[in-house]
């Protein structure tokens, strides 16, 4: 079981200069919607203030961006129960935008990069071809830490 | 829906010199009794060490801060009900401070703000007077990362 | 019950001058198997990297590394309870190490230092002889902070 080497990433993690308003960095392990919602919230917010987001989707967090995963109804962390449903309603009838759709517009106002951790596709034998189109490479930890070490802001979610 | 735009936060951020100690920066989306006594502890422990501390209450978080919440049995993630018990009764028993309680006294003895997330309040209708007074003023995601940018130590609990 | 003071510390924090790549520092908080396995995992890409690692054990992560808690079946997140069975099952095919056994490896590689968060071994009374041997020491969470705060990344988890 290889952690560190990725001599199979499909795409090689292209050096990313961080411009001058710095970097939120996220490792997004959690798949539920809301602890989603602030993955796409604060990428928004950061490229409103024009700094860079590198977001490494790992575990259940890559899960959620699987295309055998769409379409399904949102889950919420089971420790909320009691509240979750009226979340749930709330965020339909206001039409408040999916995580999914907030990381779309979030990637046409600035620089946005998504990854999915090679490791975890690894064990379940997954590619690239089995994500939607908003994850753009492949990378191990060490690529994505090399990338993200810089970061103003790190983020585990 | 709002998600970047503020013009309603009742309370404009005011800009907050960091001292020369720097700044904890914690996003606080969660809402179990659990995971908010360690923001209570690192707030403390910040405020000893002479460092600023913000804090960004949003949605599970911030409803634990909401005057309705107040006097109910305090909730354990679920992950832990093998543990859960045990730990409230020894927590009771020895006096252990509340979150609530150990934010009031890091607030007296430095530099600690709590933001609520306009977001998450528009979303549920709520307003600045549904909250409990540990809660300074409200505030939109950006304006949040703007003041955290220069943290040195930012965490999402 | 103290929070700040920790004179009862088993063992003094010694001063570690971060070497010249950074320092990643973790506040593990959570305990479940699918959790803990990104703690090794980042670890061990940061020792990779020629990164000191700061890990503080606390509360639920915290007792995983308790002896008594050694040779239980692994337990996952709740909220995923749908995919978890079959993560542990691939894991178990592929051999893929524990976040123990990966923590050790990135001992032996670089400088990771494991400490335990006194203030929960205070409520529970237990002492550092009741942790494995992969902790090093205990501290307090301002000790921690005091290491921590000129990491290049610090991950709450």
């Amino acid at each position: 079981m290889r952690i560190l080497e990725d001599s199979n990433t499909l795409d090689p993690v292209t050096s990313m200069g961080e411009n001058g308003n710095g970097k939120l960095a996220m490792v997004v392990f959690s798949g539920t919607m809301d602890r989603l919602m602030p993955v796409g919230i604060l990428a928004s917010g950061a490229v409103a203030m024009g700094m860079d987001v590198d977001i490494f989707l790992t575990f259940w967090g890559l899960q959620a961006f699987a295309k055998a995963s769409q379409g399904k109804p949102p889950k919420f962390s089971g420790d909320y129960a009691d509240m979750a449903p009226m979340f749930a309603q709330v965020m339909m009838q206001k039409n408040v935008p999916t995580p999914f759709e907030t990381l779309r517009t979030a990637k046409k106002l600035g620089h946005v990069r998504i990854y999915a951790c090679t490791m975890t596709m690894d064990l379940l034998g997954q590619t690239k071809a089995d994500f939607i189109d908003l994850v753009d490479q492949t990378a191990g930890v060490g690529e994505f830490m090399d990338q993200a070490k810089d970061a103003k802001m790190t983020l585990f979610i």
